[in-house]
């Protein structure tokens, strides 16, 4: 994760404090600030029961997505299922940021993560906000303690930069944070992601390259089927570093977008990395279908199945579950097209060790087993699935299921 | 579980033995056969990578459906994923088992369940095929013997018998048997189940009765989500009760798919009961939508979801997975609608204790934390989600995700 090598944007602050809607004194709520209005870009859950945050946010971009100013993330409380109430409560929440930085009303988005159906306890967030404002840092220190401030179940802070040539002499910087850990899939986890930039982009050009960038990374990563009430990725793009205007027709658009494509896969990567008790990472590549989204519906059912899951995480070699998760997925193929193959690098590697081909032609082949219980056992697998000849193709990035996860996920409020 | 009350059907023998496909010397292979001719209907797995079992009797049944007079059954590997030369293994066994019985060709249907991808030792099939034949009963010893050797993981054999009177002044009388414990999802799971009776049943009847019977049981259950490359429920029906001939239009249908429905429906929850590493099994009803399919889906990503299903398994009274669960599943409703109930019984208790309701109007409710706690951590756990005023409703039995099922799973083959 995170590369310090990079300056972070110009013209953001950030901050995290301990506000005490965790009970035991972590940092749990953070602030994000940018010194002139920022364009604003938002991708969110597509769950039914989208929280209060969520629907507070799709609001206000909606009616002010130019004059953005600052992000507050709580951690601890999802606000989710909390009614009428808890969208007053995701109001105050925002109306706090704003007052405390002397910002106008309407400029600041809120999210919250954590446990669902319990009611925001508002006062904390509101008592803690002046000094959560006066310890906003342009630097890596207060960049840092956002980041740790919106973890759950995460066991390291999620961050990265990146810094790019705009094409005509100048620069921009993106910066990122995230958080993941559980309630991980496609469509958007329990996932809060925020990326700041200083590059000068029109309103259109943030949202398109979001929504490009997110296709390509945080909807192609699984840690466990579930998708949350409060996912969301969001952008503010203030343009301090100046230069042109960038539109989605200006030749500086694509090197924006690979910029942020670039450091979304990595923060994504990261998520799943650090997934509740994950102890291996698994890119799983499907190719040979109709379309892409045949393929794609293969990786993730794949990706989501608790028998291939547990079998990665035990290091057996049960390759027949991959097999057997793509038959159920409800794509159609030629069976006797399919060709598997696995791959592995342990940690200190940089690279896959080669490839060991299963099953061909639909049927096993003579495969030295005690290669494939080798590649089972590394800590970073590939999976490599063909299942015809067409030209649908897709990754996936996922982790194992363990006890830990378990472990996890039956003690979580308790 | 099983009811040893009632009578088995007349005219059928039952029988198992160790065969060494095994390596521990267990009950591997299992022998059903019936002295007359029966009419035989079953359905299998939806997955792409069918069997080779699953394909030969596929085309068997296509052929023959009326002559068939034994079933004969392996675990330990699943000839899955075998190519051709599966296919001739899955031909050879019926043969064996013809062979061994002195019946004509094309009259044995046969099934297999185990590890994927391992080449079927047909020898040793073939080998313990003598001996099986010679060994058929048609008490409960048999019936159990064969019972226990269909057992994968499971914990212990599942049977039942129902016995109806006809409404003709006679009686028939039905036996099953299944096994499960993991990779078991709707749409069949890596479940096998044989069910016999001397009912005379037409084969529409047949086939139409267990389709209305394997819809309200056996598609209701998840253990995992995983469906499996073999998944085969099948009946044989020989007449050997007497009576006149039962086609779709008898009155006596009515009362033959009631009793096949409920023997079915407790065979499937005792799958469920004996799922992989369960320690709790839930029941989760949901209805007032549109249609039963949307309800269906719903209770399916409920029941499917490792949130909602490691938070019970922790006694977790995190409920607030459950909506997430049913915000995902991709149905439309209007979450204010949205009630929530809990309930619960011990392992004494024949029923569920006072429902407490959690959410109303899609807001949490100001519900008592503890006795939310005391039904988290009963064993029998009933979920009610209303999510609108829609006639669509829907019932699915599953059970919880422990440490147990990682264990199991990490270490199936090894």
């Amino acid at each position: 994760m995170s590369d310090p090598t990079h300056a972070l944007p110009h013209g953001f602050r950030f901050a995290g404090v301990a506000s005490g809607v965790k009970p035991d004194g972590q940092l749990d709520l953070a602030l994000i600030f940018s010194e002139s209005p920022a364009v604003a870009a938002a991708v969110f859950t597509q769950n039914r029961f989208a929280a209060a945050p969520v629907a507070y946010d799709r609001e206000l971009l909606a009616q002010n997505a130019n004059h953005i100013q600052a992000a507050v993330i709580n951690s601890g409380n999802a606000n989710a299922i909390t009614g009428p109430e808890g969208m007053a409560r995701a109001r105050r929440m925002a109306q706090a940021a704003e007052r405390a930085l002397g910002l106008p009303p309407a400029s600041a988005l809120v999210m919250s993560t954590g446990v669902i159906g319990v009611p925001l306890p508002i006062h904390r967030i509101e008592a803690a906000m002046p000094a959560l404002a006066a310890s906003l840092t342009p630097d890596e220190a207060g960049f840092w303690a956002a980041a740790q401030a919106i973890m759950t179940t995460d066991t390291y802070p999620k961050l990265g930069t990146r810094e790019v040539a705009d094409g005509v002499g100048g620069r921009f910087r993106l910066a990122g944070m995230c958080k993941g850990a559980g309630m991980i899939h496609p469509n958007m986890a329990t996932m809060l992601a925020v990326i700041v930039t200083d590059a000068r982009l029109t309103p259109e050009a943030a949202q398109r390259g979001l929504k490009l960038a997110v296709d390509a990374s945080f909807n192609r990563i699984s840690v466990d089927g579930d998708t949350s009430t409060n996912d969301t990725v969001a952008l503010l793009a203030n343009g301090a570093a100046g230069g042109p205007l960038i539109s989605t027709d200006s030749p500086a658009f694509q090197t924006f977008v690979q910029a942020l494509t670039d450091l979304s896969v990595g923060l994504a990567q990261e998520i799943v990395r650090d997934g509740e008790g994950a102890t291996k990472f698994v890119t799983i590549r499907v190719w040979g279908l109709a379309h892409d989204e045949d393929a794609h519906r293969v990786a993730e059912t794949i990706a989501t199945s608790p028998l291939v899951k547990t079998a990665i995480y035990g290091g057996d070699a049960n390759w027949g579950r991959i097999l057997a998760a793509a038959g159920r997925s409800g794509v159609l193929f030629d069976v006797t097209e399919t060709e598997l193959w696995i791959a592995s690098k342990g940690p200190g590697q940089r690279d896959f060790l080669p490839k060991l081909h299963l099953v061909s032609g639909g049927a096993v082949l003579d495969y030295d087993e005690s290669l494939a219980a080798l590649h089972f056992a590394e800590t970073d697998l590939l999976i490599e699935l063909q299942l015809g000849r067409g030209p649908g193709q897709a990754v996936m990035w996922t982790c194992d299921l363990s006890h830990e996860y378990v472990t996890i996920n039956g003690e979580y409020r308790t």
